[in-house]
């Protein structure tokens, strides 16, 4: 089947005239195991980077892995088997971190979590606009995460996500969500 | 002065070919007292309802007043005097609030403030393509929002936000931020 054709809107009934984009944008699994460019990761972030946070902290940090990579296979590694099945076909994974204080006076924020999600929405926005698809996970040890990949002090992980192309079977992973 | 012509992307120079719907998202606090109409508001939430999460819980919930009720003057009493000293001009007044179990188990959840970020920013985000602006504030009593809120156990506030139409003074307020 023709990937191109898959769309979320066409089972998807937004209302209250909401821009086509948000509908649009979804998380299927099912990626096609094509690489994409350094470039792309990189605007990706810059979207993530305008998002707004408390005192404009910006408490969010992206680590990533492309494809092919031992970035990649650490971060890989620290997967559930249910995510490790399908996540293999990304072209990038990424752990999203947040800063659990304030850079300006080192006290906690109340909202480096909601923050570090509001950049991450920008993120998946800016990759469904470039046509590419983006899933978060919360399913790898969170515990391990943090130790893998020396995650300092006053630093926590939030989530994981994988980026990569659609894959030919984008509508079975619609169905297993 | 024209507030039409006040435009982020004039003094934000953004990188990576990322989409201007990002840059152009900005916080002013400068409103202009005009109402909006309820379906504009709820066209924001509706943008916020096709966030992902995690399990798909979708654990964002507002609570909203617009400008004249008592709703409005309820949420207004809980900001700071900072706060209150513009968002008298809001049309509209909302606190974002997270369930923090799952609830097709009633586990706690590991994302909860996170996915309920990433719905404020499609919010943000909607109201930016609208030409609306939001400013979300983390400057009120946290404690006393939940008991004037009725925030009922399992839940929590993870920060509120004002709604409006672009003030005069927009550039003024970008220069306090």
């Amino acid at each position: 089947m023709n990937v191109d054709q898959i769309d979320p809107l066409d089972h998807r009934d937004a209302g209250h005239g909401v821009d086509p984009l948000f509908p649009r944008r979804w998380s299927p699994r099912a990626m096609s195991g094509e690489e994409i460019r350094e470039d792309q990761l990189m605007r990706l972030f810059e979207a993530a980077r305008w998002a707004p946070s408390s005192y404009n902290n910006q408490p969010w940090r992206f680590l990533w892995g492309r494809r092919g990579t031992a970035e990649f296979a650490h971060l890989f590694d620290l997967l559930v088997d249910s995510n490790k099945a399908w996540a293999d076909d990304a072209a990038a994974l990424v752990a999203m971190v947040s800063r659990t204080t304030f850079e300006h006076n080192g006290k906690p924020s109340r909202t480096h979590a909601f923050d570090t999600g509001a950049a991450w929405m920008s993120l998946a926005l800016q990759d469904t606009i470039d046509g590419l698809i983006v899933h978060a996970m919360q399913g790898f040890d969170y515990d391990r995460a943090e130790e893998a990949l020396n995650v300092p002090e006053g630093y926590t992980v939030q989530a994981m996500a994988a980026i990569g192309r659609p894959g030919a079977t984008a509508v079975l992973g619609e169905k297993m969500a």
